[in-house]
């Protein structure tokens, strides 16, 4: 289904076929697995043609998975590197204008295509977001793996949680959650774990240190985990023995601030209207300054991906977005409190993925 | 010093600042430690010019630890993007021609700069290898940080070959390694750690599986770690029980192959002549054609650099240069074997960086 809408959108702009480099992307076309090293050492990429059979392009190192996982997908192997047998490909598929994604191929790399393909008199086309948008909206089956994500991640969550003590540093707390995801059965954390406990939560992507968790601080904790390629991503902000006042009423409001938003979500709210229900709430209470970031962003095979719950993002909610609701405070030499869920878009509102109720601790 | 050269470069070439996206460049000229989530996440960039002090771009979430790591680098935020603040410093700092690093930026990101510094009468200059090239050489210091890296690798392979027992799964093993990097003060694997058993042996880069390891069988063993930023890169290949005389042959093999590379590797010896001592040995053995990668690559801050030991590099290796030396021979269906160690390469001849000896078990 998703190769027959890319086949449809190339077909509309006239393109013969599609280069998928970005690895969301071609895992979602072809079910291939395989994770890059990093840009510079890709797996393999998809060829997907207007018409007839798609093709794989890899290398032999990757060669039975791509066959095992991508069954669908004609194979054909690179020894000398991508651009050598797409020279011999293109001609060969009677490819005259050839799709490539800009927004994940170095430009040395798209540089050398263009040359390539002129020389050939290819046109190569830079084209963005053509399997991106089709993301956006998760299948049934896709929020199925979400859920499963989001609930494994909270059981990691409360495994850890439940041994928590003052002494432990930042670090070994993101250590042993990253090492419990994959004890569990995730392929790994989505994203580098944050542990920020004091202080340092006041930075919303704080580097786990070697500080040590202090009693009656607010501790920020931010961890997601990838199982069968799906990302979750949850924020709790945890106290170890008793919260003072003013860590109890810093929670209160950004717990409100995010059922406000919760509230609001659904088919037709806009990405800035979402975000701005929970930042009336944070403001209100004084607050507004110190909540220096977006409400959320999509989440799905990628960790981060549209669409974005923020200011800027005047485009409209559709059912079966999967997107994180994530408002925070974080006050200068104090710390942070950030409360992260997700949820899936609905039409009449939105359904909540996680069932950890940890912040209700504070009452 | 590395910043003086830069500067010496630049000046060569008529330019008057680079822009430093490459995230090990830019840790190697600023000591700036932070880890892009991906090349579309960047925790920062820096801007060297010509003349006067050098700037680190980077936004709020790493502002602290920008300053505590490249104290000597002057520190701009950006809110909304980095091109919204080049377009604001290029003209204020009177740079009229920009190099930038082609090899690691998207080409979407390369077109956008190259639009915006046009527009305001500003030359954007693709070139690569600007810091890659002085990457290549390791100072003393790199050197003992790179032994401190393979020496730990060792031990962390030791603890857990001395707990391999045949039924453990290829995952189990490597996910094992992997923690016990983290718990032995690693800052993490520098690579996805390769366990292949068996048949899976075949493929050089093998995806650990839920295979379990079987008695007598050549298990392939692919580990590398950071330590202070520098990578470690090691393979072994061990039995569980009895190897048959067919496995002890073609471990033989690999470690005279191995050998006999180690021995002609010194300054002025070039990649291919290094990578023809090693495959002479394999193919006068008859394996010549199993035998399917290159002998070895470059290792510094990142575990994949210059130079590459193949049959296409006829550049000559130098002094300080850190590379690989792994042969092996892949037969399909059986298995694999590989065996890989580092070394230093010297005026008249090669410092080996490991001590570990596993593949001496097998006489």
């Amino acid at each position: 289904m998703p190769l027959d809408t890319i086949r449809t959108r190339l077909k509309q702009r006239r393109l013969d076929a599609l280069l998928v480099t970005q690895p969301e992307n071609r895992r979602y076309l072809s079910g291939y697995t395989a994770n890059d090293s990093s840009i510079a050492e890709s797996a393999g990429v998809l060829l997907i043609k207007a018409k007839g059979e798609p093709l794989l392009l890899t290398d032999a190192r990757f060669a039975l998975q791509a066959e095992r996982e991508a069954p669908g997908f004609a194979m054909r192997l690179y020894q000398r590197g991508l651009l050598a047998l797409l020279k011999q490909l293109l001609p060969r598929l009677a490819i005259r204008r050839l799709a490539f994604e800009p927004h994940w191929m170095l430009h040395s790399t798209a540089e050398a295509l263009l040359k390539m393909t002129g020389a050939l008199g290819i046109e190569a086309v830079p084209v963005s977001g053509l399997a991106e948008t089709m993301r956006r909206c998760k299948t049934k089956t896709e929020i199925e793996r979400i859920r499963a994500a989001v609930l494994l991640n909270e059981q990691v969550f409360r495994t850890v949680y439940s041994i928590l003590r003052p002494g432990q540093t930042e670090r070994q707390v993101a250590d042993r959650l990253e090492m419990t995801m994959r004890q569990m059965g995730a392929e790994g954390p989505a994203f580098d774990t944050i542990v920020g406990a004091g202080p340092n939560g006041a930075l919303p992507h704080a580097v786990p240190s070697d500080r040590p968790l202090g009693q009656g601080e607010p501790i920020v904790i931010d961890m997601g985990l990838r199982l069968a390629g799906y990302c979750s991503d949850m924020t709790r902000t945890v106290v170890l023995g008793e919260p003072d006042d003013k860590t109890k009423e810093i929670i209160r409001i950004v717990r409100r601030a995010q059922l406000a938003a919760t509230q609001v979500i659904r088919a037709g709210c806009t990405g800035r209207e979402a975000d701005r229900a929970a930042r009336q709430v944070i403001s209100a209470a004084g607050y507004g300054k110190y909540f220096g970031h977006g409400l959320g962003h999509g989440v799905g095979l990628a960790v981060h991906e549209a669409p974005a719950l923020n200011r800027r993002n005047r485009g409209q909610l559709a059912p079966g977005m999967v997107v994180t609701v994530e408002p925070g405070i974080y006050l200068p030499e104090w710390g942070g409190v950030r409360l992260e869920n997700m949820v899936v878009v609905q039409k009449a509102g939105c359904e909540l993925l996680n069932q950890d109720t940890t912040f209700l601790d504070i009452d």
